[in-house]
């Protein structure tokens, strides 16, 4: 048997929903129908009777029909007028047809269903029978992708291999909406939006905070090591700081104008880069001071599409650890190694960039057009970066036409646990920016020059960082970024005050506890506990109040672990301090 | 005989300067010349060959000349007709006398000289003689102080009792210079201000962020320990949050409007207050769970006027400590008798509460339109503040008509070095907001009840206390905030190695250490040091890098100071952690 390309397998069952569709309704309009990564959709505008998911399962028997019916695929060249005639009835398939250039289109007829389209398709139905498909979901999609055009309803369809494939691809959908960051994020009260604040405007809760300050003292710390200090810049900026960089152009749809009735303009920054080049511009600066790096964990702000936006990965205020730079040709070498360094060590805890592969983005040389900056610092640039790459053994892949406007970069890519790739560290190399902002140094030899700049991220954003570890983690946090590390359980009233005696000997350890001295019984005050996926729960009851050992629940472990109150406190301390994944 | 008023004569030397420029320069145009704080000025269109502030010795002799005539003030009554044409050359005096009520208008003569003018001056000229004047300085002020009218010059004039109350005047305004914030930020190298940017947006660079963070982490650790914790909250809301909080009506002018070209419409947060509210509402609370508290370093904007922009104290990026109490009636006085202990012991480092005075701020009775919320409330809200502040010993004068809009409060009044009053720390009591909002609590017995919310200030706002400190220091920082802790000076190349040494350890022990290994001489390294205003200097030569001992330069002392580097590092631990001001 020949072998069937799965996506033309995919393409094929769009197809077939078409008919199967036209079957039941007639003459239904389209849009189109092509096969996706893990399936295919088709548009339709639907008839009104018809009622949502509910028909789906109708729609897959007559879908089944058409695929044991055994038609043939016959592909045909009709002229314009005729296909006008063949789909008179479909508005939108005369208005392709219109559209189409030359003065023939392709044809496909399947038994009685002709659709416009070049395939290709399998040869007949029955081939489909081998593949393991199931109709998803119905969502709503504009006519061409523009949302001035009608809203027409998309079919999902979810279509693989074999039956195992499919499974797979099920149970994964379902860990994922389990891990749901929003749904965990809720549960675990981290972040809330408002109405009243606006869409893309998360407000942290007391939790979530604890969250960022222990990712921002984290990668403070390790930045710190290799040279960085802080700044802190406002949200603000006359424009023309960022026409100099040329971010007004890069992001002329996503600028927010700020304005006020003192005439006073300006627009919030989508980057920090024109900020921080700012502080360096303001004094002298001589070779001797450089390398000159500069951290900062602030907000951006970026006009998303409001239908765009959701969850924390697509907010309007983003929460970014950018950091940059500023060194002369000779220390970007080592510069790269340390920031690359820095990546590592962060990620280290999270074990995150055993996973991610990396790409060495650089300039499409066909395109001189899409960069700026000077064919030889390019040479240069790219270069070391490869260089770079290949001692680091970063196993990095060649992306031609990958590289930012100002230079070429490393990239870590993340795969997240439904699948979808993050681009979360890079380290970027910039010989524009500093020209454009005329920042220099006085070289050895008295001679001013331009410092060359490195972009770098790597925590990157802390709203898209929190969604991705909230995933990966399935809300259970490691210890020492668990907002709550110990829940201590009085067993009943006379327990409190010596439970709280031993929560006050953890909290003055630098141990985040809770007492639940509120639930009615230990029952619902586990239940309780481990909803919110506390680390450690103690059962505080006569022996624990009066001994020194503990009952100790463990998140993930069933058996109860006893233990000195001293050594539990040594290992819970070690446990925060090493950063232990569990 | 008689005694003078010191503002009859400062508003007198105002008439006598009137009267030398138009001796100086013929048919001077005029504006308005009262007696002000520490003097007086007057406004003037002035002649083309005016040259500036050279003029003012010529213009002082003429003064003096004046004085000496031992002219008469002589006051009279005379009609508007008469007196438009005493003053027809002079246009503004012309609008005055035609403004002015009723038909007839008063004027003084003094020799030769006639002014628009109520009065009261000295009998005759030659009185002034007993008080020290000087004339000050040069500025321009808009015409009825309204900017779309001319701008005039203004002539100021320092005028008081005796020479000696000028000398000390003229000296503390000398001190309020050498310690005026924006030139030592600059010297010290704390913030930076770009002309790319804008005006009023302060960045801050890495030794100001130390500062900065050193502030935040101490306000932190003290409320963390009256229960209060940290929350984030972004940048924007819709004008409908404001709306509800009364604040889009309260800072209808200071709002910056924001939009994008996806028609999203927000305002910049002008205080973070409603915010704070959305996370408290975000799910259901009961009594078991007050008081919340949380706390929050977060930067607001304001559209400050452009022209009364400056310096740290006019932003209109202002990083704001801010943080809200919901409690029970019944929690309320352990509440704000807990704020305010934070309150003492933030500022007990900086010995700032001594000299402060307390205002307790109630309403005006009399006004009952200037409030919201109920009458009862208001009762039991200002006789708790005063209760407790009558408990607390806080000797609080009682300042009606001093409360906000939705409650009363306890006010801290500090007073800066050039003698300008600043209030920052505020307790306040908020009856009104919790019912805007709706907020909620299920009280002991099941019914749903509006907590009470208490706005708090501390720390206030980071611009604002940076520049008073830097004021009150005049830069000499206490050791656990200066940026750079130690300077260690290696005498020669050869003691740089150990050098590093010696600062890694100290680095070790957290303490913020600079080589300066650049400049040519020893003499030339101290001198840099003691310009940054380092507290402690080492001097790092054989003896230091062989030995154990250390010798140390400490500031304002000009002793050279032997210790062992173990003894050292102990004395320096301790002063960073007691925060001790010497």
């Amino acid at each position: 048997m020949k072998e069937i390309n799965i996506e033309v397998a995919r393409h094929s069952l769009a197809h077939v929903m078409a008919q199967a569709m036209h079957r039941l309704y007639k003459n239904v309009n389209q849009g189109v129908g092509p096969a996706i990564k893990n399936g295919f959709y088709q548009d339709f505008i639907l008839p009104k009777n018809f009622k949502g998911e509910e028909e789906l399962p109708q729609l897959k028997k007559e879908m089944q029909k058409i695929i044991k019916e055994n038609l043939e695929f016959v592909k045909k060249q009709v002229s314009k007028k005729e296909a006008l005639k063949i789909f008179a009835y479909d508005k939108y398939k005369s208005e392709m047809i219109n559209e189409l250039p030359g003065d023939k289109v392709t044809v496909h007829t399947c038994g009685e269903y002709n659709d416009l389209c070049k395939g290709p398709h399998v040869e007949k139905t029955n081939q489909l029978k081998q593949f393991a498909w199931k109709l998803e979901r119905i969502a709503g999609a504009y006519w061409k992708g523009d949302e001035k055009n009608i809203m027409m309803t998309r079919i999902y369809g979810l279509a693989f291999e074999n039956k195992e494939e499919l499974a797979n691809y099920l149970e994964m959908q379902k860990q994922a909406e389990l891990r749901d960051h929003r749904k965990l994020g809720k549960e675990l009260d981290l972040f809330v939006f408002s109405e009243k604040v606006g869409p893309g405007l998360p407000l942290y809760t007391p939790k979530g905070v604890i969250i960022i300050d222990e990712l921002k003292n984290f990668i403070e710390s390790i930045c710190r090591k290799y040279g960085f200090e802080k700044v802190m810049t406002p949200h603000l900026a006359k424009i023309g700081l960022y026409e100099t960089s040329g971010h007004a152009a890069k992001f002329a749809d996503e600028l927010f104008h700020v304005n006020s009735k003192h005439k006073q303009e300006y627009v919030m920054k989508p980057v920090q880069c024109p900020h921080q080049t700012q502080i360096y511009a303001s004094r002298p600066r001589s070779y001797k001071d450089l390398p000159i790096r500069y951290m900062e964990s602030e907000k951006q702000y970026r006009a998303e599409k409001p239908g765009e936006i959701g969850g924390l990965n697509r907010v309007i205020a983003v929460t970014v650890e950018d950091g940059h730079v500023f060194c002369t040709p000779e220390q970007m070498k080592k510069e790269i190694i340390d920031l690359i360094s820095s990546i590592k060590d962060f990620y280290k805890p999270f074990k995150l960039l055993d996973k991610a592969w990396v790409s060495l983005s650089v300039r499409d040389k066909n395109h001189p057009e899409k960069y700026i900056g000077e064919d030889k610092d390019w040479d240069k640039a790219e270069k070391i970066l490869a260089k770079v790459a290949n001692e680091l053994k970063l196993n990095a892949k060649r992306c031609e036409g990958e590289a930012a406007l100002y230079g070429p970069k490393i990239d870590f890519m993340f795969t997240d646990y439904s699948g979808r790739e993050i681009q979360i560290p890079t380290v970027q190399l910039d010989f524009a920016t500093p020209q454009r902002f005329n920042l220099l140094y006085t070289d050895k030899d008295g001679v001013e020059k331009n410092p060359v700049m490195l972009h770098r991220a790597v925590l990157g954003s802390y709203e898209r960082l929190l969604a991705l570890l909230l995933e990966h983690f399935a809300g259970n946090f490691p210890l020492w970024l668990s907002p709550v590390q110990i829940a201590i359980l009085p067993v009943s009233e006379k327990h409190i005050k010596e439970a709280k005696k031993f929560a006050t000997e953890l909290i003055e350890n630098k141990i985040r506890v809770e007492i639940n001295s509120e639930d009615e019984t230990v029952g619902k005050k586990i239940r309780h506990a481990k909803q919110q996926k506390i680390p450690y729960i103690l059962v505080y009851g006569d022996k624990e109040a009066k001994g020194t050992q503990l009952s100790i629940n463990e998140r993930g472990n069933n058996d109860v672990i006893k233990m000195t109150k001293k050594k539990f406190i040594e290992q819970i301390d070690s446990e925060i301090k090493n950063k232990t994944l569990k």
